[in-house]
């Protein structure tokens, strides 16, 4: 039974960045070989970066991957590295795509996986089952492609035969895994950019796991890990056995070079014919390399552990803030701090993002804002080790008043867009991000100003419901605890209850159910599509059903000029729900 | 040879507004009986109107579409409409949908053409062609139909067949129009939600043209018309014979009831089974009515011309912005008049859509702003009768930098931001909505200040050129002094050259290319996806192409929090343009 050594390369590209992202396959592509690899895989599009949206139609674009897919290839061989098969994801076309039906299918633009070897591409697998629903627009940009690829690794009579697929392959029935099961394959090679959703079962798993026993073959899974604009790649790598087992996981929101040796079935198949299985086609090609017999005793990727919701939550918000932070090439982030809960839990995010030196918060007291918010900002502020500053607003609130007769609501959203001026000013002074920090249950119901508190090149809670920013602090604090550090968070900031201080003894219960029955209303409405009798029946109060539901649809307008954040539920605000403004239906 | 009177209702339906949808159905039936017409049809999705987007992914509200058709069916009956057979768009599914692939194809949300005859649904038909680029993403949302329905109206003998199809069914070959010519049928009716696009070609008529010689048919196209969120549809409904002869055309950009008698050939299939072509069944339905010949004189629908390019790039822009208004609940609009050419035309552009008493314009002068911008704003307010206010912003302007150590940019921006700060007070507190002003070209260099100049709720101007800014205006004028009206726009706002007005002596060109360069290159870069050296190889210098491309892939972060507009290009930024911010391709 042959042995193979099989690396799954868990990293980060950066859209665009095709040089980068060659560059660090070919430094984990030493990484590999140094720990005795028979085969690499890196993920789904990782020399262009994923999802690359509408690059896919640009010429040059698809032009540029090409080239660095070949060259690639070649630097990998003079760097010595030319007997490691190596699969990696790249975007290939005939010709160049546009933007019609007719003319993307006559242009082919493919999410293709290739196989690099002495170099060069010695085999090619585009993408079958496309991902049309979610955030996901794959009929938009690429051809299916029709033909499994199974490739022969190794010597004649000591051979294994390994399958070719990406992503979305995976998650829906028939079309490759079925053809590799009649095909016979003793390894599929999935790449993946699947990005991370909260969810408190672990979905992933039995998926893989009932493909390879569909299948009967071992799977292995590799996904990239990092932000991208609202995406957050969790990483998750995985090998699973023929019978379903778990071998092998890496750790979460991490690179990682998971290695582990498997024991794979002698390739029987009697030829390397072409077959046809789960409506697709099967191209072999064979790739006679020396015994891919690993060296040394056997080698375990071990499996990671999954930690406690709050904690993969936290460590999903870092890392899709930094990585929007540093691929967008700044430096430092401002936000206001208003001694609320947001605020606080975002600034921490930011500080273990990009360490809190490099996070400015602003305290900008009004004379609504009460001494325990300042005190709090303050508290906050030196716990985390914040760049502080305090502004106070009055006098640009008070310069605006004596120019115009305002009143009402005009004049508590005059003092957010004060805020949110000044915050911009620094920014433009100074060259930091501004971080805006709503939580989705304010973004769903509209509970901001826009242009005040909303201004913001990127949010890190937009995704995150209020209740879940609670949950989210007390973890942290509790993190810190165990590691005997000061909890950042101050308590009060949690326990107090919620206010924009806005006027005199404001509270968000003032406008807005309490957070517990608001979330559990938007989870039916924003995320499982529930219309308003579904949550009536669901158990909710009809009346307050209506006004949520009132207040969610008359918001949209607020959304669609909201910052970008990372997405971490089901259905995010942004590409995953696309609702018109314009929209009569209640 | 069978006679028929065929009516198209070229009408404005509002997204989510099922009972208000279906009384114009029913309100435009009664026209269409007194005008003796013997069949009518209304445009693609008119009873939930177009595009729903994810509202299909709402049980409730596929619930409602189909609720909604049997109500009208049966009213339609109940006013004494029963016999005149009626063909409207719904939506319609077996299920509700979900946001996965396999779970949309089991649900089957279908957008779908029903016949209405007599109190029931005699007939549907499901589109096959679903378009899936652009802004258009119906795989998302709809399962293709594989069946063309062909009705036999009319007692035996005498009858004419007719084959229902929708819109993208005629912009891809193959499919309905030829099981449709494979059929026989006399007749095709295509219902539309086509969306309005500015082409100095007429990109329609050659193509029905072409699916009706192709087919051997009469070929009826009804499409809708009015304003949802950034997409116009203009109408344009039109009657093409078998040889490809105009027999009857809409005007555009207006209700209207396309009547028109038609010579149609005898149904002459052997009988009513199914046949199959075009990778299509057939299913054919009997609707044995009394002889439709059409009462007294033969009527012609008439051919209405076409209005030169500004006229009609005006008046798409105008009903966008009317719609947005009235079909939001709006009941007026506020803007910043600066005296220059981008706010002179979209407050003309207002006053034209809603009426300029319920267009409020504001000056809001700084010590940067030149006296004749003051007094070209206070003269366009004065010719086009605005409701007009002066507020000096540099009180406001004083208490910050009284507070803040700005200079540069972040001085010139704050500026910019306390104008917007004002606009929205004024919005809060008296209730307009407030429109922005930048163009296409600044859109896409960036040449605006987030939460500035670009605050507002719509953009009039959003996917129009500067250059074409220009023309508009001239065009406007020009059509004002051809009806005995005082141009509304100054000379001088038209033929100074722009600046924003933020430090002393500021020009755009200190910035930019001149606009007429730019614009050339965007068309590149935007509109037909050229790369760098494509763009220079069309004859841009490459230092200037090098530039804006740098600023137009920098300020993807702006464009993804702008208000949104009209859509009038072949490429607006939005749904249309569908770009990474975080990007590092160059």
């Amino acid at each position: 039974m042959p042995q193979l050594r099989l690396a799954l390369a868990q990293l980060n590209p950066t859209v665009g960045d095709l040089p980068g992202n060659a560059a660090l396959v070919r430094e984990w592509c030493h990484r590999a070989a140094a720990a005795g690899a028979g085969l690499v895989a890196f993920p789904e599009l990782m020399l262009t970066g994923y999802p690359v949206e509408d690059l896919v139609f640009r010429e040059s674009f698809v032009t540029a991957s090409r080239a660095e897919l070949a060259r690639l290839a070649g630097d990998l061989a003079s760097e010595g590295l030319a007997d490691l098969p190596v699969i990696v994801g790249y975007l290939d076309a005939d010709g160049p795509a546009r933007v019609s039906a007719e003319a993307t299918r006559a242009a082919g633009p493919r999410n293709t996986s290739a196989l690099l070897h002495r170099g060069r591409v010695v085999a090619r697998y585009a993408k079958h089952h496309l991902p049309n629903y979610g955030v996901f627009d794959e009929d938009r940009y690429f051809v299916p492609g029709d033909t499994l690829t199974v490739v022969r690794l190794g010597p004649p009579g000591g051979a294994v035969d390994l399958a070719l697929t990406i992503c979305e392959d995976l998650w829906q029935a028939g079309g490759p895994f079925t053809a590799a099961g009649v095909a016979g394959v003793g390894l599929v090679v999935n790449i993946n950019g699947s990005p991370y959703e909260l969810t408190t079962d672990d979905r992933r798993l039995p998926l893989v796991a009932s493909r390879a026993i569909e299948a009967g073959t071992h799977v292995a899974y590799v996904n990239m890990v990092g932000g991208q604009d609202e995406l957050v790649f969790d990483g998750d790598s995985m090998i699973v056995a023929p019978d379903g087992r778990l071998l092998a996981r890496a750790p979460r929101f991490t690179d990682h070079l998971l290695v582990h040796d498997l024991d794979l079935p002698t390739a029987t198949a009697p030829d390397l014919a072409g077959t046809a299985a789960g409506g697709m086609r099967v191209a072999r090609v064979a790739l006679p390399v020396d015994p891919p017999t690993p060296p040394g005793p056997p080698v375990s990727g071990g499996i990671a552990g999954r930690p406690e919701l709050a904690a993969e939550v936290w460590r999903a918000l870092v890392l899709g803030l930094r990585d929007y932070v540093h691929k967008n090439r700044f430096g430092s982030v401002v936000l206001g701090l208003s001694g609320g809960i947001d605020s606080s839990v975002a600034a921490t995010i930011a500080a273990d993002a990009i360490g809190p030196a490099q996070v400015v918060g602003v305290s900008m007291p009004s004379q609504f804002s009460s001494d325990h918010s300042r005190d709090d900002a303050v508290e906050l502020a030196k716990r985390v080790g914040l760049d502080f500053r305090t502004e106070p607003i009055q006098p640009m609130v008070d310069a605006f008043l004596a120019n115009l007769s305002l009143s009402g609501v005009a004049v508590e959203n005059l003092q957010a867009r004060v805020r949110g001026v000044i915050l911009m000013a620094l920014s433009n002074q100074e060259g930091h991000l501004v971080l805006t920090t709503g939580n989705k249950s304010e973004l769903a119901v509209g509970y901001s100003t826009l242009y005040g508190d909303s201004v913001g090149g990127f949010n890190p809670l937009k995704d995150v419901p209020k209740t879940m920013v609670w949950r989210l602090a007390r973890w942290r604090n509790r993190a810190a605890t165990e590691r005997g550090e000061v909890p950042p968070i101050p308590e009060r900031a949690i326990t107090k209850p919620p206010s924009a201080e806005l006027r005199p003894g404001q509270r968000d219960t003032d406008s807005l159910p309490p957070y517990q029955e608001l979330d559990a209303i938007l989870a039916g409405y924003v995320d499982a599509d529930l219309g308003r009798d579904g949550l009536v029946e669901a158990g909710h109060d009809p009346e307050t059903v209506d006004r949520v539901l009132r207040m969610v649809d008359a918001a949209e307008y607020k959304r669609r000029q909201s910052a970008p954040g990372t997405k971490i539920s089901i259905k995010a605000f942004g590409r995953d729900r696309r609702l018109p403004i314009t929209n009569r239906f209640r």
